[in-house]
Protein backbone atom coordinates (compact mmCIF):
# COMPACT_ATOMS: atom_id res chain seq x y z
CA UNK A 1 0.00 0.00 0.00
CA UNK A 2 0.87 3.63 -0.86
CA UNK A 3 0.88 6.01 2.27
CA UNK A 4 0.26 9.26 -0.16
CA UNK A 5 2.46 12.01 0.98
CA UNK A 6 0.89 15.43 1.63
CA UNK A 7 2.66 18.85 0.24
CA UNK A 8 1.12 22.01 1.35
CA UNK A 9 1.43 25.44 -0.24
CA UNK A 10 0.13 28.62 0.70
CA UNK A 11 0.42 31.07 -2.31
CA UNK A 12 -0.47 34.17 -3.26
CA UNK A 13 -1.52 37.56 -1.20
CA UNK A 14 -3.70 37.99 1.49
CA UNK A 15 -5.97 40.62 1.58
CA UNK A 16 -7.49 42.37 4.64
CA UNK A 17 -11.40 43.75 4.28
CA UNK A 18 -11.61 47.17 5.49
CA UNK A 19 -15.57 47.91 4.18
CA UNK A 20 -18.08 45.91 1.81
CA UNK A 21 -15.77 47.07 -1.10
CA UNK A 22 -12.29 47.76 -0.18
CA UNK A 23 -9.47 46.03 1.24
CA UNK A 24 -6.29 46.16 2.11
CA UNK A 25 -4.10 43.80 -0.41
CA UNK A 26 -0.70 42.45 -1.31
CA UNK A 27 0.69 42.83 -4.24
CA UNK A 28 2.46 39.28 -4.83
CA UNK A 29 1.14 37.60 -7.48
CA UNK A 30 1.52 33.58 -6.78
CA UNK A 31 3.95 33.01 -9.24
CA UNK A 32 6.56 31.79 -7.99
CA UNK A 33 4.53 28.94 -5.92
CA UNK A 34 2.50 28.16 -9.34
CA UNK A 35 6.23 27.61 -10.70
CA UNK A 36 6.89 25.28 -7.28
CA UNK A 37 3.65 23.39 -7.72
CA UNK A 38 4.96 22.97 -11.79
CA UNK A 39 8.93 22.01 -10.41
CA UNK A 40 7.20 19.60 -8.25
CA UNK A 41 4.91 17.64 -10.81
CA UNK A 42 8.45 17.86 -12.91
CA UNK A 43 10.54 16.36 -10.40
CA UNK A 44 8.41 13.41 -9.74
CA UNK A 45 7.89 12.34 -13.95
CA UNK A 46 11.72 12.77 -13.85
CA UNK A 47 12.27 10.67 -10.71
CA UNK A 48 9.53 8.41 -12.40
CA UNK A 49 6.96 8.52 -9.26
CA UNK A 50 3.30 6.66 -10.02
CA UNK A 51 1.73 9.74 -9.91
CA UNK A 52 -0.63 8.70 -6.98
CA UNK A 53 2.34 9.02 -4.33
CA UNK A 54 1.56 12.49 -3.54
CA UNK A 55 -1.11 15.11 -3.06
CA UNK A 56 -0.72 19.17 -3.37
CA UNK A 57 -2.86 21.19 -1.13
CA UNK A 58 -3.00 24.70 -2.13
CA UNK A 59 -4.26 27.43 -0.43
CA UNK A 60 -4.62 30.78 -2.14
CA UNK A 61 -6.65 33.48 -2.53
CA UNK A 62 -8.86 33.26 -5.97
CA UNK A 63 -6.32 35.72 -7.45
CA UNK A 64 -3.49 33.97 -7.03
CA UNK A 65 -2.18 33.03 -10.34
CA UNK A 66 -3.26 29.52 -10.62
CA UNK A 67 -0.59 26.97 -11.52
CA UNK A 68 -0.56 24.40 -14.63
CA UNK A 69 -2.29 20.95 -13.38
CA UNK A 70 -0.83 17.94 -14.02
CA UNK A 71 -2.13 14.57 -14.30
CA UNK A 72 0.53 13.24 -11.97
CA UNK A 73 0.48 15.18 -9.46
CA UNK A 74 -3.48 15.15 -7.92
CA UNK A 75 -3.75 19.05 -6.37
CA UNK A 76 -6.65 20.26 -4.33
CA UNK A 77 -7.41 24.39 -4.07
CA UNK A 78 -8.17 25.87 -0.91
CA UNK A 79 -9.60 29.22 -1.45
CA UNK A 80 -8.72 32.18 1.68
CA UNK A 81 -9.10 35.52 1.21
CA UNK A 82 -7.61 37.38 4.54
CA UNK A 83 -5.17 36.05 7.58
CA UNK A 84 -8.28 35.17 9.36
CA UNK A 85 -9.72 32.67 6.68
CA UNK A 86 -5.71 31.61 6.09
CA UNK A 87 -5.57 30.06 10.20
CA UNK A 88 -8.67 28.32 10.08
CA UNK A 89 -8.34 26.64 6.58
CA UNK A 90 -4.71 25.55 7.63
CA UNK A 91 -5.74 24.60 10.92
CA UNK A 92 -8.54 22.48 9.66
CA UNK A 93 -6.01 20.69 6.99
CA UNK A 94 -3.29 20.31 9.38
CA UNK A 95 -5.97 18.03 11.66
CA UNK A 96 -7.77 16.28 9.14
CA UNK A 97 -4.27 15.64 7.01
CA UNK A 98 -0.70 14.21 8.02
CA UNK A 99 1.27 17.02 6.50
CA UNK A 100 4.53 15.92 5.12
CA UNK A 101 5.78 19.24 3.37
CA UNK A 102 4.93 22.77 4.23
CA UNK A 103 5.85 25.54 1.55
CA UNK A 104 4.71 28.76 3.21
CA UNK A 105 4.90 31.32 0.19
CA UNK A 106 2.09 33.04 0.86
CA UNK A 107 2.17 36.88 1.07
CA UNK A 108 0.49 37.04 4.33
CA UNK A 109 -1.07 40.60 5.76
CA UNK A 110 0.99 41.79 8.38
CA UNK A 111 -1.68 44.03 9.64
CA UNK A 112 -5.20 44.35 9.82
CA UNK A 113 -7.91 46.96 10.29
CA UNK A 114 -8.52 48.03 13.89
CA UNK A 115 -10.93 50.45 13.32
CA UNK A 116 -12.29 52.49 10.81
CA UNK A 117 -13.32 56.21 11.87
CA UNK A 118 -13.99 59.64 10.40
CA UNK A 119 -11.59 62.17 10.79
CA UNK A 120 -13.19 64.95 12.46
CA UNK A 121 -14.64 62.90 14.68
CA UNK A 122 -11.67 61.44 15.94
CA UNK A 123 -10.28 65.01 16.25
CA UNK A 124 -14.03 65.43 18.24
CA UNK A 125 -13.42 62.39 20.61
CA UNK A 126 -9.74 63.75 21.29
CA UNK A 127 -10.43 67.35 22.15
CA UNK A 128 -13.17 66.74 24.29
CA UNK A 129 -11.34 63.87 26.33
CA UNK A 130 -8.16 65.92 26.75
CA UNK A 131 -10.40 68.92 28.00
CA UNK A 132 -12.15 66.62 30.42
CA UNK A 133 -8.64 65.68 31.16
CA UNK A 134 -7.41 69.59 31.63
CA UNK A 135 -10.18 70.55 33.89
CA UNK A 136 -9.73 67.53 35.89
CA UNK A 137 -6.09 68.50 36.77
CA UNK A 138 -4.90 65.47 35.49
CA UNK A 139 -1.89 67.12 33.58
CA UNK A 140 0.59 64.11 34.42
CA UNK A 141 -1.88 61.51 32.57
CA UNK A 142 -2.25 63.29 29.04
CA UNK A 143 -0.18 60.90 27.44
CA UNK A 144 -2.61 58.44 28.56
CA UNK A 145 -5.62 60.19 27.73
CA UNK A 146 -4.25 60.43 24.26
CA UNK A 147 -3.16 56.64 24.07
CA UNK A 148 -6.81 55.58 25.02
CA UNK A 149 -8.43 57.37 22.67
CA UNK A 150 -6.08 56.22 19.40
CA UNK A 151 -6.16 52.51 20.59
CA UNK A 152 -10.24 52.81 20.41
CA UNK A 153 -12.20 55.91 19.94
CA UNK A 154 -15.71 56.39 20.38
CA UNK A 155 -17.64 56.63 16.97
CA UNK A 156 -15.61 54.13 15.02
CA UNK A 157 -17.74 53.18 11.52
CA UNK A 158 -19.23 49.82 10.98
CA UNK A 159 -17.60 47.56 8.76
CA UNK A 160 -20.42 45.67 6.63
CA UNK A 161 -21.41 48.22 4.18
CA UNK A 162 -19.71 50.39 1.52
CA UNK A 163 -18.49 54.11 3.20
CA UNK A 164 -19.32 57.32 1.67
CA UNK A 165 -18.34 59.06 3.86
CA UNK A 166 -17.77 62.73 2.62
CA UNK A 167 -15.27 63.06 5.31
CA UNK A 168 -11.29 61.84 5.15
CA UNK A 169 -10.68 58.99 7.25
CA UNK A 170 -8.71 57.62 9.65
CA UNK A 171 -7.84 53.88 9.91
CA UNK A 172 -5.42 51.76 12.43
CA UNK A 173 -3.65 48.72 11.67
CA UNK A 174 -3.04 46.08 14.19
CA UNK A 175 -0.95 43.50 13.59
CA UNK A 176 -2.06 40.18 12.25
CA UNK A 177 -0.98 36.73 14.42
CA UNK A 178 1.97 35.01 12.02
CA UNK A 179 1.46 31.97 10.24
CA UNK A 180 4.88 31.45 10.09
CA UNK A 181 4.88 30.81 13.71
CA UNK A 182 1.88 28.58 14.39
CA UNK A 183 2.96 25.37 11.82
CA UNK A 184 4.97 23.49 13.74
CA UNK A 185 2.59 23.32 16.36
CA UNK A 186 0.15 22.18 13.77
CA UNK A 187 1.99 19.93 11.65
CA UNK A 188 5.56 18.88 14.01
CA UNK A 189 6.78 16.36 11.68
CA UNK A 190 6.41 18.44 8.27
CA UNK A 191 9.37 19.83 6.52
CA UNK A 192 8.58 23.60 6.81
CA UNK A 193 10.15 26.04 3.65
CA UNK A 194 9.32 29.58 4.89
CA UNK A 195 10.43 32.57 2.75
CA UNK A 196 12.08 35.75 3.66
CA UNK A 197 11.29 39.02 1.46
CA UNK A 198 13.37 41.99 2.32
CA UNK A 199 14.04 44.94 0.13
CA UNK A 200 17.70 46.72 -0.96
CA UNK A 201 19.61 45.24 1.70
CA UNK A 202 22.72 42.88 1.82
CA UNK A 203 23.12 39.42 0.69
CA UNK A 204 24.25 39.11 4.59
CA UNK A 205 21.46 40.59 6.38
CA UNK A 206 19.32 38.63 3.76
CA UNK A 207 21.38 35.52 5.25
CA UNK A 208 20.72 36.56 8.68
CA UNK A 209 16.90 37.44 8.31
CA UNK A 210 16.72 33.73 6.78
CA UNK A 211 18.75 32.57 9.35
CA UNK A 212 16.31 34.33 12.33
CA UNK A 213 12.86 33.39 10.53
CA UNK A 214 14.23 29.84 10.63
CA UNK A 215 15.51 29.50 14.15
CA UNK A 216 12.16 31.08 15.26
CA UNK A 217 9.72 29.26 14.00
CA UNK A 218 11.06 25.60 13.38
CA UNK A 219 11.68 26.53 9.30
CA UNK A 220 14.21 23.83 7.87
CA UNK A 221 15.07 25.62 4.59
CA UNK A 222 14.22 29.87 4.05
CA UNK A 223 14.27 31.02 0.79
CA UNK A 224 15.48 34.75 0.60
CA UNK A 225 14.97 37.11 -1.53
CA UNK A 226 15.09 40.66 -2.27
CA UNK A 227 12.61 43.15 -3.83
CA UNK A 228 14.97 44.97 -5.63
CA UNK A 229 15.93 41.68 -7.15
CA UNK A 230 12.71 40.59 -8.30
CA UNK A 231 11.79 41.99 -12.32
CA UNK A 232 10.07 40.86 -14.88
CA UNK A 233 12.80 38.85 -16.16
CA UNK A 234 14.94 37.91 -13.18
CA UNK A 235 14.54 36.63 -9.41
CA UNK A 236 17.44 36.20 -7.45
CA UNK A 237 16.89 34.19 -4.16
CA UNK A 238 19.49 32.03 -1.80
CA UNK A 239 17.83 28.90 -0.47
CA UNK A 240 19.40 28.84 3.30
CA UNK A 241 19.47 25.30 5.56
CA UNK A 242 21.30 25.10 8.87
CA UNK A 243 22.27 29.00 8.67
CA UNK A 244 24.21 28.47 5.13
CA UNK A 245 23.41 29.29 1.47
CA UNK A 246 22.80 26.16 -0.41
CA UNK A 247 21.85 27.42 -3.13
CA UNK A 248 21.31 30.47 -5.22
CA UNK A 249 19.05 31.15 -7.76
CA UNK A 250 18.44 33.71 -10.68
CA UNK A 251 15.14 32.79 -12.19
CA UNK A 252 11.70 31.99 -10.31
CA UNK A 253 12.17 28.27 -12.40
CA UNK A 254 15.46 27.76 -10.63
CA UNK A 255 13.99 28.66 -7.40
CA UNK A 256 11.45 26.52 -7.63
CA UNK A 257 13.54 23.68 -8.93
CA UNK A 258 16.19 24.10 -6.04
CA UNK A 259 13.39 24.62 -3.36
CA UNK A 260 12.08 21.23 -4.37
CA UNK A 261 14.99 19.11 -5.47
CA UNK A 262 16.51 20.19 -1.82
CA UNK A 263 13.37 18.99 -0.01
CA UNK A 264 12.43 16.14 -1.57
CA UNK A 265 16.22 14.66 -1.10
CA UNK A 266 16.61 16.55 2.56
CA UNK A 267 14.01 15.14 4.01
CA UNK B 1 -13.67 57.46 -46.01
CA UNK B 2 -15.20 56.14 -43.04
CA UNK B 3 -14.12 58.07 -39.53
CA UNK B 4 -13.28 55.89 -36.67
CA UNK B 5 -15.17 56.35 -33.53
CA UNK B 6 -13.86 55.77 -30.52
CA UNK B 7 -15.30 54.62 -27.60
CA UNK B 8 -13.68 54.67 -24.22
CA UNK B 9 -14.51 51.72 -21.89
CA UNK B 10 -12.75 52.09 -18.24
CA UNK B 11 -12.87 48.60 -16.10
CA UNK B 12 -12.01 47.02 -12.83
CA UNK B 13 -10.97 48.78 -9.79
CA UNK B 14 -8.17 51.05 -9.26
CA UNK B 15 -6.29 50.26 -6.19
CA UNK B 16 -3.84 53.09 -4.12
CA UNK B 17 -0.29 52.19 -2.86
CA UNK B 18 0.46 52.19 0.93
CA UNK B 19 3.80 51.11 0.54
CA UNK B 20 6.13 49.00 -1.56
CA UNK B 21 4.10 45.98 -1.44
CA UNK B 22 0.55 47.00 0.39
CA UNK B 23 -1.97 48.83 -1.60
CA UNK B 24 -5.83 49.68 -0.53
CA UNK B 25 -7.76 48.35 -3.44
CA UNK B 26 -11.27 47.79 -4.86
CA UNK B 27 -13.09 44.17 -4.83
CA UNK B 28 -14.02 45.02 -8.59
CA UNK B 29 -13.14 42.04 -11.03
CA UNK B 30 -13.92 44.33 -14.06
CA UNK B 31 -16.54 41.44 -15.57
CA UNK B 32 -19.47 43.68 -16.58
CA UNK B 33 -17.19 45.51 -18.72
CA UNK B 34 -15.83 42.93 -20.18
CA UNK B 35 -19.18 41.67 -21.16
CA UNK B 36 -19.71 45.61 -22.54
CA UNK B 37 -17.08 45.13 -24.75
CA UNK B 38 -18.30 41.69 -25.91
CA UNK B 39 -22.06 43.12 -26.35
CA UNK B 40 -20.50 46.12 -28.50
CA UNK B 41 -18.82 43.29 -30.96
CA UNK B 42 -22.01 41.13 -30.83
CA UNK B 43 -24.34 44.32 -31.52
CA UNK B 44 -21.62 45.49 -34.39
CA UNK B 45 -21.62 41.73 -35.87
CA UNK B 46 -25.12 41.61 -35.64
CA UNK B 47 -25.72 45.27 -37.20
CA UNK B 48 -23.54 44.32 -40.41
CA UNK B 49 -20.70 46.84 -39.41
CA UNK B 50 -17.74 46.15 -41.50
CA UNK B 51 -14.93 45.84 -38.56
CA UNK B 52 -13.37 48.93 -39.01
CA UNK B 53 -15.60 51.51 -37.97
CA UNK B 54 -14.89 51.67 -34.20
CA UNK B 55 -12.21 51.15 -32.13
CA UNK B 56 -12.34 50.79 -28.14
CA UNK B 57 -9.49 52.03 -25.99
CA UNK B 58 -9.73 49.87 -22.85
CA UNK B 59 -8.63 51.25 -19.62
CA UNK B 60 -7.93 48.81 -16.56
CA UNK B 61 -5.84 47.85 -14.02
CA UNK B 62 -3.71 44.78 -15.38
CA UNK B 63 -5.60 42.40 -12.83
CA UNK B 64 -9.24 43.35 -14.15
CA UNK B 65 -10.94 40.70 -16.61
CA UNK B 66 -9.99 40.70 -19.79
CA UNK B 67 -12.72 40.30 -22.77
CA UNK B 68 -12.77 38.05 -25.28
CA UNK B 69 -11.25 40.00 -28.35
CA UNK B 70 -13.13 39.95 -31.52
CA UNK B 71 -10.97 41.06 -35.18
CA UNK B 72 -14.68 43.28 -35.87
CA UNK B 73 -14.16 45.09 -32.92
CA UNK B 74 -9.77 46.59 -32.47
CA UNK B 75 -9.25 47.32 -28.49
CA UNK B 76 -6.44 49.16 -27.33
CA UNK B 77 -5.53 48.49 -23.90
CA UNK B 78 -4.42 51.09 -21.56
CA UNK B 79 -2.82 49.73 -17.88
CA UNK B 80 -3.23 51.92 -15.02
CA UNK B 81 -2.69 51.27 -11.31
CA UNK B 82 -4.18 53.73 -9.18
CA UNK B 83 -6.18 57.11 -9.77
CA UNK B 84 -3.52 59.43 -10.76
CA UNK B 85 -1.73 56.99 -13.38
CA UNK B 86 -6.03 56.61 -14.41
CA UNK B 87 -6.51 60.83 -14.76
CA UNK B 88 -3.75 60.84 -16.84
CA UNK B 89 -3.86 58.00 -19.04
CA UNK B 90 -7.37 59.67 -19.97
CA UNK B 91 -6.52 63.14 -20.41
CA UNK B 92 -4.13 61.90 -22.66
CA UNK B 93 -6.69 59.60 -24.60
CA UNK B 94 -9.32 62.77 -24.75
CA UNK B 95 -6.05 65.17 -25.97
CA UNK B 96 -5.09 62.53 -28.77
CA UNK B 97 -8.39 61.00 -29.73
CA UNK B 98 -11.95 62.00 -30.42
CA UNK B 99 -14.18 59.83 -28.17
CA UNK B 100 -17.43 59.48 -29.25
CA UNK B 101 -18.51 57.09 -26.14
CA UNK B 102 -17.31 56.83 -22.98
CA UNK B 103 -18.26 54.00 -20.44
CA UNK B 104 -16.94 54.45 -17.37
CA UNK B 105 -17.12 51.63 -15.57
CA UNK B 106 -14.75 51.39 -13.35
CA UNK B 107 -14.56 51.26 -9.48
CA UNK B 108 -12.26 54.66 -8.67
CA UNK B 109 -10.77 54.44 -5.43
CA UNK B 110 -12.47 57.15 -3.39
CA UNK B 111 -9.70 57.31 -0.69
CA UNK B 112 -5.86 57.08 -1.33
CA UNK B 113 -3.27 57.62 1.48
CA UNK B 114 -2.85 60.82 3.34
CA UNK B 115 -0.04 59.34 5.96
CA UNK B 116 1.46 56.50 7.53
CA UNK B 117 2.57 56.66 10.98
CA UNK B 118 3.66 54.67 13.80
CA UNK B 119 0.23 54.54 16.34
CA UNK B 120 3.08 55.71 18.79
CA UNK B 121 4.66 58.06 17.19
CA UNK B 122 1.07 59.95 16.83
CA UNK B 123 0.39 59.82 20.57
CA UNK B 124 4.18 61.13 21.18
CA UNK B 125 3.66 63.91 18.72
CA UNK B 126 -0.06 64.73 19.69
CA UNK B 127 0.77 64.78 23.79
CA UNK B 128 3.52 66.81 22.98
CA UNK B 129 1.91 69.52 21.01
CA UNK B 130 -1.21 69.20 23.47
CA UNK B 131 1.03 70.09 26.15
CA UNK B 132 2.65 72.99 24.81
CA UNK B 133 -0.94 74.36 24.43
CA UNK B 134 -1.86 74.01 27.57
CA UNK B 135 1.52 75.24 29.13
CA UNK B 136 0.91 78.12 26.50
CA UNK B 137 -2.46 79.01 28.07
CA UNK B 138 -4.12 78.09 24.95
CA UNK B 139 -6.83 75.89 25.96
CA UNK B 140 -9.51 77.64 24.11
CA UNK B 141 -7.57 76.36 21.04
CA UNK B 142 -7.24 73.07 21.81
CA UNK B 143 -9.32 71.15 18.62
CA UNK B 144 -7.81 73.39 16.06
CA UNK B 145 -3.86 72.28 17.87
CA UNK B 146 -5.44 68.53 17.94
CA UNK B 147 -6.50 69.03 14.58
CA UNK B 148 -3.50 70.12 13.27
CA UNK B 149 -1.73 67.16 14.11
CA UNK B 150 -4.39 64.59 13.38
CA UNK B 151 -4.15 66.59 10.03
CA UNK B 152 -0.76 66.28 9.01
CA UNK B 153 1.55 64.52 11.82
CA UNK B 154 5.63 64.54 12.01
CA UNK B 155 7.27 61.47 11.97
CA UNK B 156 5.43 59.86 9.17
CA UNK B 157 6.72 57.06 7.08
CA UNK B 158 7.82 57.07 3.82
CA UNK B 159 6.03 55.19 1.52
CA UNK B 160 8.59 53.70 -0.84
CA UNK B 161 10.13 50.47 1.46
CA UNK B 162 8.30 47.63 2.53
CA UNK B 163 7.46 48.47 6.36
CA UNK B 164 8.48 46.56 9.00
CA UNK B 165 6.84 48.28 11.70
CA UNK B 166 6.82 46.66 15.37
CA UNK B 167 4.45 49.55 16.19
CA UNK B 168 0.51 48.97 15.26
CA UNK B 169 -0.18 51.68 11.98
CA UNK B 170 -2.36 54.50 12.20
CA UNK B 171 -3.33 55.75 8.19
CA UNK B 172 -5.10 58.92 7.12
CA UNK B 173 -7.21 58.41 3.72
CA UNK B 174 -8.02 61.60 1.81
CA UNK B 175 -10.63 61.75 -1.02
CA UNK B 176 -9.24 61.79 -4.40
CA UNK B 177 -10.52 63.75 -7.20
CA UNK B 178 -14.06 62.30 -8.87
CA UNK B 179 -12.47 60.82 -12.43
CA UNK B 180 -16.71 61.05 -13.47
CA UNK B 181 -16.74 64.81 -12.98
CA UNK B 182 -13.98 65.59 -15.39
CA UNK B 183 -14.58 63.38 -18.19
CA UNK B 184 -17.40 66.28 -20.05
CA UNK B 185 -14.67 68.37 -19.48
CA UNK B 186 -11.82 66.38 -21.62
CA UNK B 187 -14.36 64.88 -24.09
CA UNK B 188 -17.78 67.72 -24.10
CA UNK B 189 -18.87 65.68 -27.23
CA UNK B 190 -19.18 62.10 -26.04
CA UNK B 191 -22.23 60.17 -24.87
CA UNK B 192 -21.45 59.28 -21.05
CA UNK B 193 -22.74 56.27 -19.91
CA UNK B 194 -21.82 56.07 -15.78
CA UNK B 195 -22.14 53.71 -12.86
CA UNK B 196 -23.81 54.07 -9.96
CA UNK B 197 -23.01 51.36 -7.17
CA UNK B 198 -25.12 51.19 -3.78
CA UNK B 199 -25.99 48.94 -0.96
CA UNK B 200 -29.07 47.51 0.08
CA UNK B 201 -31.46 50.66 -0.78
CA UNK B 202 -34.82 50.43 -2.40
CA UNK B 203 -35.28 51.32 -6.54
CA UNK B 204 -36.65 54.63 -5.62
CA UNK B 205 -33.52 55.69 -3.72
CA UNK B 206 -31.21 53.97 -6.67
CA UNK B 207 -32.92 56.04 -9.38
CA UNK B 208 -32.77 58.94 -7.21
CA UNK B 209 -29.01 58.28 -6.55
CA UNK B 210 -28.09 57.67 -10.40
CA UNK B 211 -30.05 60.26 -11.64
CA UNK B 212 -27.73 62.58 -9.21
CA UNK B 213 -24.82 61.55 -10.42
CA UNK B 214 -26.09 62.06 -14.80
CA UNK B 215 -27.23 65.60 -13.62
CA UNK B 216 -23.93 66.49 -11.38
CA UNK B 217 -21.69 65.39 -14.15
CA UNK B 218 -23.47 65.50 -17.70
CA UNK B 219 -23.99 61.57 -17.51
CA UNK B 220 -26.59 60.78 -20.90
CA UNK B 221 -27.17 57.40 -19.14
CA UNK B 222 -26.08 55.62 -15.69
CA UNK B 223 -26.50 52.26 -15.28
CA UNK B 224 -27.47 51.83 -11.44
CA UNK B 225 -26.86 48.52 -8.91
CA UNK B 226 -27.43 47.32 -5.78
CA UNK B 227 -24.50 45.10 -4.15
CA UNK B 228 -26.88 43.23 -2.31
CA UNK B 229 -28.56 42.25 -5.60
CA UNK B 230 -24.83 40.33 -7.44
CA UNK B 231 -23.54 37.70 -6.80
CA UNK B 232 -22.24 34.84 -8.81
CA UNK B 233 -25.23 33.75 -11.49
CA UNK B 234 -27.31 37.01 -11.58
CA UNK B 235 -26.87 41.22 -11.48
CA UNK B 236 -29.88 43.63 -11.11
CA UNK B 237 -29.28 46.68 -13.00
CA UNK B 238 -31.63 49.75 -13.70
CA UNK B 239 -30.91 51.97 -17.08
CA UNK B 240 -31.26 55.02 -16.38
CA UNK B 241 -32.08 58.04 -18.85
CA UNK B 242 -33.43 61.35 -18.10
CA UNK B 243 -34.44 60.76 -14.42
CA UNK B 244 -36.25 57.86 -15.54
CA UNK B 245 -36.06 54.04 -15.69
CA UNK B 246 -35.35 52.95 -19.55
CA UNK B 247 -34.27 49.16 -18.92
CA UNK B 248 -34.12 46.22 -16.12
CA UNK B 249 -32.22 43.77 -16.32
CA UNK B 250 -31.06 40.36 -14.68
CA UNK B 251 -27.64 39.45 -15.79
CA UNK B 252 -24.49 40.81 -16.21
CA UNK B 253 -24.85 40.57 -20.56
CA UNK B 254 -28.51 41.52 -20.13
CA UNK B 255 -26.62 44.81 -18.63
CA UNK B 256 -23.97 44.99 -21.36
CA UNK B 257 -26.75 44.35 -24.28
CA UNK B 258 -29.13 47.12 -23.08
CA UNK B 259 -26.20 49.71 -22.38
CA UNK B 260 -24.80 48.67 -25.88
CA UNK B 261 -28.21 49.42 -27.74
CA UNK B 262 -29.37 51.86 -25.92
CA UNK B 263 -26.20 53.76 -26.46
CA UNK B 264 -25.60 53.27 -30.08
CA UNK B 265 -29.26 53.82 -30.98
CA UNK B 266 -29.37 56.88 -28.71
CA UNK B 267 -26.91 59.14 -29.44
Amino acid sequence: MIVIKNIVITAGGTSEPIDGVRRISNTSTGSLCAHIYEALSGYLVKNGAAGNEYTVHYVAPSNALKPVESPRLPIVFHTVTDVASTVSALRELAEKTNIDYFIHGMAVSDFTKGYLIEKDTLIDKLTARIEEAVSAGMRGSLRETVASVIDAPDGALRSSRKLSSRSELVLSLVRTPKIIGMIKAWAPDAFLVGFKLLKGVSEDKLLAAATGLADANGCDMVLANDADRIDGKGHFGMLIKGGRVIGRYATKKEIAEGIVENMLSGK
